[in-house]
This record gives C-alpha cells, sequence and structure tokens, in this order.
C-alpha cells in the first residue's frame, strides 16, 4: 500500500476506540465501503459488517454509519487522476465521519459509470490496491451493477432498468453472465430516456408549428415553462447549449399535458413505455432469465428519475406492465436504498460467500 | 460608401477597359454579383447582365464571367464581423477575376444561411451600402431562396426542399408570402435529413446488436465503412466529434444496403422519403401554392446530396412522387445552375421588374 495522497489519510492518527470509532477489524466485525460513482455525482456509504446470519433477514434500518458526497468519478468524463482523486477522497471522506480507520475496512465495492471492459475494471483495482491494505476484499463494478444490487439487496440476479437522462437495461445471471441494451446515448436511439422524451415532445412542438403535425397542449405548457414566445425560438434554445440533462428535464412537463389529456403527450409516454420494456425484454431473452419455460421469476429492478415519477401517469408502473405481459413472473421492484447502499451489500453478500467457501 | 477594408478593393486601380474588364455598368450594361453563403463554403459568381428580352429564353451558357469560394458566413456560426469580412472578401475576389470594378455592378443578391429574420436583413444590408455605390440594387435573403431561383431561373414562386445534411422546405407566393417546414436540426426531428436517416441507421445497428430489433445489412457495412471491429465501438465513434456532416456521410451506404434488399435499410429511406414529402406538403398547404382548387401547379425545387443521389434507390424521385400523390400538378426541379446563379438570376429579375416600373 502506497500513500499518493498521504494527506488525506492524515485524520487515521486521531481515530481511536475510545472515541466511539471503529478501530479494527477484528475487534468488533468491521466495516464495508459501498460506492456509486456517476457522471454527476459519486456517493459512498459506510456500513458496519452485518452478522452472517442476516443473509435472509437484513436488519431494518441497516447500520449505516456515514455517508459522503462527491463529484464525477467517470474517467471518461473527467479523465484518469480526477478520477482516481474523487473516488480516493470520498472514501477517506465516509471514513472520516464514521471514524472509522482503513485497516477496519473489511470490503470495498465500487459502482462507477464508465466501466465496462476488463482494462478499465482492473486499473481500478489497482488504485484500490495502492490505498487499502492488502487484506481488504475489493470490488469493482459498473455503476447498474449498484443499482441492481440496490434493488436485490446484493444479489447479483436479474435486470435492472435505469432511465433517467439516459436509459439502460443490464442483467445477470446467478452463474454470472451479464447483457445489457440501450444505453447508447441520445443519437443512437435511447428513445424511452428522459432526454427522448423530452426531444420527441420539442420535435411535436416544431412540427405543429410548421404545420407537420396536430396541436399540442405541449407547446403552450414548454414555452412557458422555458420563457419563450414562440416555438421558433425553440430551435434557439435547444442548439444553445449541449448539456442532455437540461433537455431532460422536460419530462416533468410531458407527463403533465399526458394527464391533462393531450393526445400527443400521451403517445409520446405510450413509445417510452413499449421502449423501456423492449430494453429489459432483450436482456431478459438473451440472458434467459425467466428460465427454461420462460415462466420463471426474475427480479426487475427498476431506479431514475423517469421511471420513479409516482404520478397518475406512473411510466414505472407501465413499463412494469408492458414487461409483465411477456413475462409474467417478472417481479418489479422499486429500491428503498440508494445504489451506494446496493454496492455496500454486494460486497457483504460476496464477502459472506468468500468466507463460508474458505471455512 | 465607406472603406473599411480599403485594401482589400485596390485592384481597381489597375482594372481598365482595355484589359477586357467591365469598367462601367453603363458602357455594356454592367454585371451582377450573385453570392450562396452556406454555413460550409460562400460561393459567388459575377454574370454579364442580360438582355431585358431574355426573360423567357435565357441563354445557354449564361454569361458566367468568373467564380470564387470563400469558408462559413453564417453569423451565427463565425460571428458577425467574420462573416462580413468573408462576404466582402469573396465579391472582392469575384471582381478581381471578372476584371470588374464596384461601379459595373449593377446589382447584388446574397442568399446567406442564418438570416431569418427583417433584423438579419437589415445588418447584412448595411454591410453591402458600405461597400458598394448607391446606385448598385442590393438584396438580401436567406439561402433557401437562393436554391428556389436556381431552379426557377430567377422567379420566387414555388417550394424548395434541400436535404443535405439537414433538411429543410421553404415556399414562396406570387405576392410574396413564405412559410418553412422542417430545418430545425437533428434535435428536433429533421428525420429525412442526411443526418436524420444515418441516426436511423447507426441505431438499426445498435438494436440489431442488443437484440431489440432485426439483424441488417448496414452492421457490416457501416463497421467496416468506419473501420470498426464491433457495435459496441459505434457509441464511442458516435460521441467522438458532434460535426453532423461526419454522421451524414454515412447516407450512401444505407442507400446500398436499401438496393442490396436490406428491409431495414428499405424501411428507413421509406421513412425518409415520406418526411421529405411531408415538408414540401405542409408548406404548399400553408401558403396555397396548388391553388384555390388544389389542382394547380406550382414548381418544387430539390437540391442537396440526400435528393441528388441517381442510383436504383433515388431518393429525390421518390419524394417527388410522393408529392404528386397529393398534388398532381407539383413539377419537380433539380436545377441545372448553382444556387449561387440563381442568386445572379433572382437579382437581374428583380432589377427588371424594378426598371420596367420606373420606366
Amino acid at each position: 500500500m502506497k500513500h499518493k495522497n498521504g494527506e488525506i489519510w492524515e485524520f487515521e492518527n486521531n481515530v481511536n476506540s475510545t472515541t466511539g470509532g471503529v478501530e479494527d477489524a477484528h475487534s468488533d466485525g468491521g466495516v464495508i465501503l459501498g460506492l456509486d460513482g456517476g457522471t454527476t455525482s459519486t456517493i459512498c456509504i459506510c456500513m458496519r459488517v452485518l452478522p452472517f446470519s442476516s443473509s435472509s433477514n437484513l436488519p431494518d434500518p441497516l447500520p449505516i454509519l456515514a455517508r459522503a458526497v462527491a463529484g464525477c468519478s467517470n474517467h471518461n468524463s473527467v479523465g484518469e487522476a480526477a478520477a482516481r482523486d474523487t473516488l480516493e477522497q470520498v472514501m477517506a471522506e465516509t471514513l472520516v465521519k464514521a471514524g472509522a480507520k482503513r485497516s477496519a475496512v473489511r470490503a470495498v465495492c465500487l459502482g462507477v459509470s464508465g466501466v465496462n471492459h476488463p482494462t478499465d475494471q482492473e486499473r481500478v483495482l489497482n488504485w484500490l490496491r495502492d490505498i487499502f491494505p492488502s487484506h481488504v476484499k475489493l470490488y469493482v463494478h459498473n455503476d447498474a451493477i449498484a443499482a441492481l444490487a440496490s434493488g436485490t439487496y446484493g444479489k447479483l440476479h436479474g435486470c435492472v432498468l435505469i432511465a433517467g437522462t439516459g436509459c439502460i437495461a443490464y442483467g445477470f445471471t446467478e452463474d454470472g453472465q451479464e447483457a445489457r441494451a440501450a444505453g447508447a446515448g441520445p443519437v443512437l436511439g435511447d428513445w424511452g430516456s428522459g432526454y427522448g422524451i423530452s426531444a420527441q415532445a420539442l420535435t411535436a412542438v416544431i412540427r405543429a408549428n410548421d404545420g407537420r403535425g396536430p396541436q399540442t397542449m405541449l407547446t403552450n405548457s414548454i414555452l412557458q415553462s422555458l420563457g419563450l414566445s414562440s416555438p421558433d425560438e425553440l430551435i434557439g434554445w435547444t442548439y444553445a447549449d449541449p448539456s442532455w440533462a437540461r433537455i431532460a428535464a422536460l419530462v416533468p412537463l410531458v407527463v403533465s399535458c399526458a394527464e391533462a389529456g393531450d393526445q400527443i403527450a400521451n403517445r409520446i409516454l405510450d413509445d417510452a413505455v413499449q421502449e423501456l420494456a423492449l430494453d429489459v425484454k432483450a436482456v431478459v431473452k438473451k440472458l434467459g432469465l425467466s428460465g427454461p419455460d420462460g415462466n420463471g421469476s426474475f427480479p426487475v429492478v427498476m431506479v431514475g428519475g423517469v421511471l420513479e415519477a409516482n404520478k397518475k401517469w406512473d411510466i414505472g408502473k407501465e413499463v412494469a406492465a408492458c414487461i409483465q405481459k411477456t413475462y409474467p413472473k417478472a417481479s418489479p421492484i422499486r429500491p428503498k436504498v440508494e445504489p451506494a447502499v446496493g454496492a455496500a451489500l454486494l460486497a457483504w453478500n460476496s464477502l459472506m460467500k468468500e468466507t463460508s467457501r474458505l471455512s
């Protein structure tokens, strides 16, 4: 273990068991770090190691000691050096808050966006090996895996559908196979994403204005919300800023117009539901998640702003219904804990498996 | 007339009639400048003023004295100062090549992309007033108008459909009304554009790869052409460069796959044909170009790479057929001269009208 950023860890000199901190992995079972590294922010939590007997009966609430938040840790977005620093700093901050030293850590699980290939995984593992003592178990995955684990309480089985600004479906079998669908961004047909829904709504306004499509409530709703006076001004607004999230933020307006009975808004949401369900169904089919007779049960964890809307027009509920038309035993889950906790539970599950294999 | 860029015009001191140049508008009828200012390049031509009697019987070839090419003159793209300089320099270069002074110029017509509002028009007119003597007639339009005039030989009537990287339909009535459809860019539903066609093709490859869509010849065709080894690599390729033209350059591959019988490629082109025809039909309807009984004749000028493809799968021909299903007397025209010549003919037409009104 090298100390590239030694000053980050100086706090450890002041941690001792009399302050109520978790000094030693052996004294009380130790702690686990779970991290969800996204393109917008990175969240790390520190959880006390659960007793092994609680596998099928998790304590509620979970023994979460601390939580810290940092910026982007996607190396594609900020570069490798900045991504590494962000990860190390947010983990250190979490341990400071928990009053725990690195020697108390039993396992670390990172779910980081941008980690797609074994080479990405190995690079991040090497960063962790530099930071933690050699006895610490290290796990590095894509952030979709942390999201899945947040719904399955750490079990890597089933399909996760993430629909926020972008969308992606990611699936895993119990024997370690994985598959994905969508997640290719707005140019490459992620129509069920927040960006996709909003771009369709903006397009409907343009088409109504120039006579190519029917009139829609979306026109007034969107223009009013953006403070624009005519549909022509939407063109300038759209290209003034390349941020996908800025476009995706219009989704609640589309939902409101659909709830008010606008046919165009309803069609856009119906199409998005079909697309999101198709993302999941493609993954389920590829992995055979529904079993040999196609009638087996499997979890579908649904996360992200588009699926979490809990209005009259509930996109997540419609997506679940659409999946269940093809796979009646699909079991939709809206996670009660955040992905960083999912990552910690994943680490705990892996730790348990390794320990039971050794004993 | 001020001389902000005096050195540009120093050549005029060396022009005289013995060099074969056109020194004086009164000595031989003078010259006209026609300019097509696009986002990629700006083209200017200098044409001898035609005898007024040739209005319905234009000489072939037209008496074009010189042609010059410069970069972008869209003020939205390069800023006002650079746009102004580009326009002035390319006009001066054209006159140098023609051996003509500004005093020989009878009229100037600019069709410039980005000129959409009267304020844009007035600003460019002011630039021209600084450059040319006060007797020169000045006309400033959007570049779509120059494209229309290239098909109608200077008459402002009918609809022009431009489909290259982007697409737009622009229409004009003889009494000066105008309307447009599409032209809102790739995010806002220009599905018939070269970008739109290519983005659909890339999406089809992604969907075939992750199990959401049928297999297609587009996969091998596009991967081979881009030197990529797997569809996953398309995601990185797509977002590595924001240029719309780079994506649009894939259109010929889509046409080839469609010609080879690929159903997906055929569906993409069929959809693009419907979209492009709809752009025109929306404009025709808004302006009543087909007359009160809906059966009148009007020109539809078709320009741009997507419509000019002259292969077995001829997008332009299919678009024309689709428009004629609704408007049987629509008269499709593929221009034989370039838009800069259209701008010059437009200037000549306007000049003729003004002169005949005065006499």
